[in-house]
C-alpha cells in the first residue's frame, strides 16, 4: 500500500490510544493493537463510551470495519 | 492470511469463551468453535444476554459475520 | 471448503431441525434440505415464531443468507 | 451449478406459484416465470398482500433479489 | 445475457410505460428509455406517486438500480 | 461503456443543471462537472433544497454514488 | 485514474479545508491530508458540527469513505 493511503495513517498509531466510532453511536477507545486494510481492529484495554462517560471495560476487543464511522489518531 | 492480521487474533481464541455484540444490539457468549475471514464463526453453549441478563440459551449457533459490531476476546 | 469452515457445521445438519433469525427479528424452524456458502437454504416444513409462537406455516421455504443473523444447529 | 443449491430449488418452481416477502415486510404473490442466481425474478399474474389481504395487483413484476427475505415454494 | 434472464423481460419493456417501486416507498412512472444489468434506468416523462396521486413531475429521470424494490411491466 | 447504457445519459449532461435525490431525502441541485460509472458525481454552485426552499449553498461537492436515489436531469 | 474523474476533484483539495457529511447526518471539519478511491481519507485540526455549532474537536480523524454523503471541496 502507497504510504500516503488514509489507512496507512492507522498503521501508523500501532501502540497508541485511538477512539473509534460505530454506526451504533457507541465510541470504543483502546490501544490498537491490530489493523488491516478493511479497518478490521483490535484494540487492548477497550472502553465502550457513551456520552463521553465510561459505560463498559472490554479488555481485548476485535470490531469489524464495516461498522466504523471514524477513529480519532493521535498526531 | 499474515500472523499480525485482527482476524488471527480470533482465530487464536479458538475453544475460549467470546462475547458477540450484533448489529441488533444483542450480545452473544459461548464457547468459539470455527470462524473464518469473514467472521462468520459458530459458538458452543451460546447463551443470548439482554442488559447483562441471560435471555435465552441455544446450545450450537451458527454467526452470520456480517452482522457483528465487536467480539471481546480474552487476552 | 475446509472441513473447519464455519458454513460446514450448517452442511451437516442436512435434514435436521433448525431454527434461524432473521434481520427483521423473526424466527424460522425447519428441516434444512439445501445450503449454499451464502448462507442461502431452504427449509422443509417451515414455521416462523414470533414470541416463541408460532405465527405462520409455510411449507418449503428458500430464505435468502445475507438477512441471516444467526442459525441455531443441534449439536 | 449443482443440482443441490438452494436456488436450484427456485429454478424448479418456474410456472408454479410462489410467495414472496420483500424486506419492507410487504408479500408478493404471483406465477414464477424468470428468475437468476442472484434471486431477481418476475412474476405473471402479481399480487401484493398486506396482513393476508390483497392490497394490489400488478400483473408482471420484476422483484430485484436483494430486497428479498424468503420466499415460499410449492413442494 | 440469456433470454430467459429476470432482467431480459425489462429490457423488452424499452418505450414502454413502467412504474418502479424505490426503498424510499415512492413509485415513479415514466417511459422506460434505458437499462443496464444493475436495473439503472431512464424514464422519460417520469412523475413520482405517492398513494396513487401524482406528487411532482421530473422529465428525465436516472434511478440507481440497487434502490429498487420492484418494476411493473406490461404484458 | 456502449452509448444506450443508463449512464451515458448522465455523461451527456456535462455542464447542465440537475437535481439530485439523496437517500437521506434531501435534494442537490447545481452544474454537473464530473461523473463516473457509479455514479460519483461533482457539483459546481450546488444548493441543498428541503421541501423545494433552498436550505444550503455550499459551492463544489462532491456526492458518493451510492448514496443517490434519482438524478433528475435536462432532455 | 482519469483526471476527470470525480474523485480527483477531492484528490486536488489535499492540504485545504473541506466539510463532510456522514450518513449520521454528522458534518466534519478539517484539512484534507489524505483520501483514497474509496473515498476514504484523513482530517487535521477536525472539528465535528450539528447545526452549524461545533460540537466537538478531534485533531486528526480518519473517516470511513462508505459513510460519507458528500463533501464539500472549495473551488
Amino acid at each position: 500500500m502507497p504510504e500516503k493511503m488514509p489507512i496507512k495513517a492507522l498503521e501508523q498509531q500501532l501502540n497508541d490510544i485511538v477512539s473509534i466510532k460505530l454506526k451504533d453511536q457507541r465510541i470504543f477507545r483502546g490501544r490498537l493493537t491490530r489493523c488491516d486494510m478493511y479497518m478490521n481492529l483490535t484494540l487492548a484495554d477497550a472502553e465502550e463510551l457513551e456520552e463521553d462517560q465510561i459505560s463498559a471495560k472490554y479488555g481485548q476487543v476485535l470490531i469489524r470495519g464495516n461498522n466504523i464511522l471514524w477513529i480519532q489518531i493521535p498526531e
